[in-house]
Parts: C-alpha cells; structure tokens; sequence
C-alpha cells in the first residue's frame, strides 16, 4: 500500500486537513504530520533558532497524527528526515480553508509544503478550497483523492508540484478540470494602525479584499468558471525572459 | 534626491545593514525599516496574528531607523503603505550574511523582501555576501550602489527583482559581473534528536553543509569564479513547461 505524508497549515485540528484523511485512508496508508496552530501565511518559513516538539494527536479517541509546534516546510523535513522510514511515496497538503491563487501562492504555507517535498523528491500536491466560511470538504477530498491516483499513475513532471484550489460548491456543478498558471488576483490591505491601553501605536494587518483576476488561463480564472484549477509550481524563481534584457546592461566592468 | 528604503533578515543592528546605510547615504535619502531581531529562512512569511510595533533605532546616537517585531515582508509592507509617503523609488535589502543561491532562496528573507516590494509595484534588489563569518562588508556595499545606480539608469524588467551574491573576498580579487539562474545548490541537513531536562523529546533542525552546484551559469557558479552573480527573480511560481507535460492526462472528467 501506498504511504501518504499529510499535511497542511491550518494546523492539525482544522476540518479540511480531517477529511482529506478519511478520504485517503480509503486507499492509502496516510501519516499526518501538521503544525500544532495555524500557520497560515508563514511561506516557505523553517524554525533554525527553535527546537521542534513533537506531540501525538487524537481525534475521536484514536491515533490522528503528530503536531509540531512549527510551520508547515517543517513539518514536511521532520516527517521524510526522522518520521517516515521509508520515505512517503507522496505528500499532500491541505484542504487549506481559502483558495490560493495569484500572489497569495507566494504567502501560502499549504503551497510552501508541497514544494518542500518535491525539493526532497517527493511527488507533491497543496489543495485548497475557495472559501472562508464552513465548507464542505468531501468533494474537495474526493477531487484530491482522484488527483493523487493520476499522479500516482502517470507521474509528475521533475521538480513540479501542483497547486489544486476547489470551488465551494456542490460536486454536481463543478465543471471540470482547468490546466492554469498562476494569475495575478492578489488581497488589498490596509494596516490599521490603533492604540494599545498604554497608549503605544501598533499596526494591524487587515482589510483584505479580493482583487480576482480571471482572466481565462489563470488559478482564479477557472475558479470563477467553477472549474478544478490546476497549476504546476516549481522553485526555480529565475526570470528567463530578464536574463536577456539584462545583458543589454553594461556591467563588464565593476566599480573602481 | 531618490528616496531608498533599506530593509534585511538578519535585523537592523546586523553590520551588512549597517555598511549598505552608509553607502547609500553617499547619494540617496534612505529610510531604514528593518525587523527587531533576525529573521534568517522566515522565507515570504507575513504576519496575521498578530500587531505589530515599531521602534526607533539609534546608531552612533544619532537616528538610524524604524525596528518592526516582524518579518521582511512585513516591513516591507508597513514601510511602503504607512511610513513612507511618498513611496520609495527603489527598495534594498541586505546585505545579507551568508549567500543566497540556489534552493536556499526559496528560504530567503532577504530575497523575499525584494519579491515584496516588487509585488507592490517598488523596483527591489536583494544583495548577501557569501560569508558566514566577520567579513568585510564595505566592497559589496560599492556594488550595491553601483547595481542601483544601473537599475535608475536602465529600469528592471516587469516583475522582476534581483538577487545578487557577492564574494567575500576583497574588491581587486572580484572578477566582474555574471547574469545567472538559480542554482541547484543546497544545504544537507539533519536534525539532532535530543532529550530537554524533563527527558522529552525535541528536534532541532542542523548539521547543514553546503552541496554547492557550481554549474556554469548558476549562481553559485558565478561565486566559485569570483564574480559577482546576478539573478532575476519573479514571482510567478508556474512551470510552464510542466503544462504541456500535464495536457497528457486524461483529467477531461472529474470524479463521479
């Protein structure tokens, strides 16, 4: 039987992280190994100057998972470094609550998860759904669960993970699968900036509205066209395209 | 005069802040926003959870700048939205103690304070030297000046900051400039599994040996040469390529 890292940044006590696990288990011999807290928006963050504690999680009164009082790329080090042996044959990360597309990905420790596995050669998969408010998760799994079977079938392409978001409505109307890149939808924010009892400014991050670009070929795109956005990430962050624009610059000799 | 704001991972009293200030002072207004305490693999974390409080900085007794109790990005955001009006014509960020090539940049605070001000429409530059001891941090602040100098002189291409690593090495041994990709290169790292006072355990991630790639046109490469590397980074995580790869899939149907 397959073994399956699970994870996510939700923390191991959300709902979305629960039925992705009921619906592997269908299949799979599934390890949950998810931060203790919620992490959401730690990015690709590691713990250096911490030690990592490792606590043993139960759900109605059987063995869940472990919890680690670190982020989501931690987790994934621990569990393929000391917990899993043999390493896991594939990661998933998710259901993360809040779709993550355009340049939220950036932000998004679901996502960070999964490109921490492939980076340590393990085929990997975030999955997120596209609410805030109480979704239900099982088409979600059962979506992921068919995923993972292609990718299990027909391989991932080297140094590519996906970044899956699920609109938030019955299976029945979802249309289908879109192959995506990731658009440019990002949050405005504003900083409140407020008074503590003592009288000392402090700032709050806050205010976020959506700004969806849907444009046809994009994460948000398909969302908006309650399709299964599909898009494959990688971690080489180089811009190709400015390697030649850059070469117009004179710089063949340095600074005296 | 151009308005710069100075920020970095390893915290505003880190010396590579320090000798980037100066510099830059030479032709620019600078504002330092910079977070309290260091902040190295925090990669493109932001902070939700949480207020945040800023501090003035004294250096010399004299102002320096603005500490925040949070990440790059974080400054990046409170300096560009609330404390720097008008917005800053071109954000800096470093230097960095220690290089940052190949995976590691995905790890970045340094670099992902560049992708931040990019994002919000600022041309950004991340600058680190590729020493982990005391070097001498005056040489790369010369070509820091000297890059930006460039990018006012030419501009940046769309969505796209730089990533530059300097050899610590002193300015007449440095060869030139290189225009570069990210690298493979990579830390090897183990975690120590140890027992606490109270016979617990914990994980503390370490051992970290560099597995440098020095390939031609890499990064790191560009540094075992004893030149200066210069990598455009973007935003945009998608790997194109592995698009064509996934339209084999047969995904035309969802689950039933």
């Amino acid at each position: 039987m397959k073994r399956i890292l699970l994870t996510n940044d939700d923390g191991i006590y959300a709902k979305g992280i629960e039925a992705l696990f009921k619906e592997m288990k269908k299949d799979y011999d599934v390890t949950v190994v998810a931060p203790e807290t919620e992490q959401s928006a730690v990015g690709h963050a590691i713990t250096l100057m911490n030690p990592l504690r490792l606590k043993t999680v139960k759900r109605n009164r059987e063995f869940f998972g472990y919890a680690i009082d670190g982020t989501p790329a931690d987790c994934v080090k621990l569990a393929i470094m000391e917990l899993m042996k043999p390493r896991p044959d594939l990661l998933l990360s998710g259901i993360n609550l809040g779709a993550n597309v355009g340049i939220n990905v950036i932000y998004s420790g679901t996502v960070s998860a999964a490109t921490e596995g492939t980076m340590m050669g393990i085929p990997s998969m975030a999955i997120s759904i596209d609410s805030f408010g109480e979704p239900d998760f099982t088409g979600a799994a059962r979506i992921a669960r068919f995923l993972v079977q292609k990718i299990f079938e027909k391989g991932l392409p080297a140094g590519t993970s996906l970044n899956v978001n699920v609109p938030a409505i019955p299976m029945g109307e979802i249309k289908g699968f879109a192959l995506t890149k990731q658009g440019t939808s990002r949050f405005h924010e504003k900083f409140d900036r407020r008074l503590d009892p003592r009288n000392n400014i402090y700032y709050w991050l806050g205010g976020a509205t959506w700004d969806r670009n849907t444009h046809a070929d994009t994460d948000a795109g398909a969302l908006a066209k309650k399709m299964v956005s599909i898009t494959p990430i990688k971690h080489d962050l180089t811009n190709y395209h400015a390697l030649d624009e850059l070469k117009k610059w004179d710089i063949s000799h340095k600074p005296a």
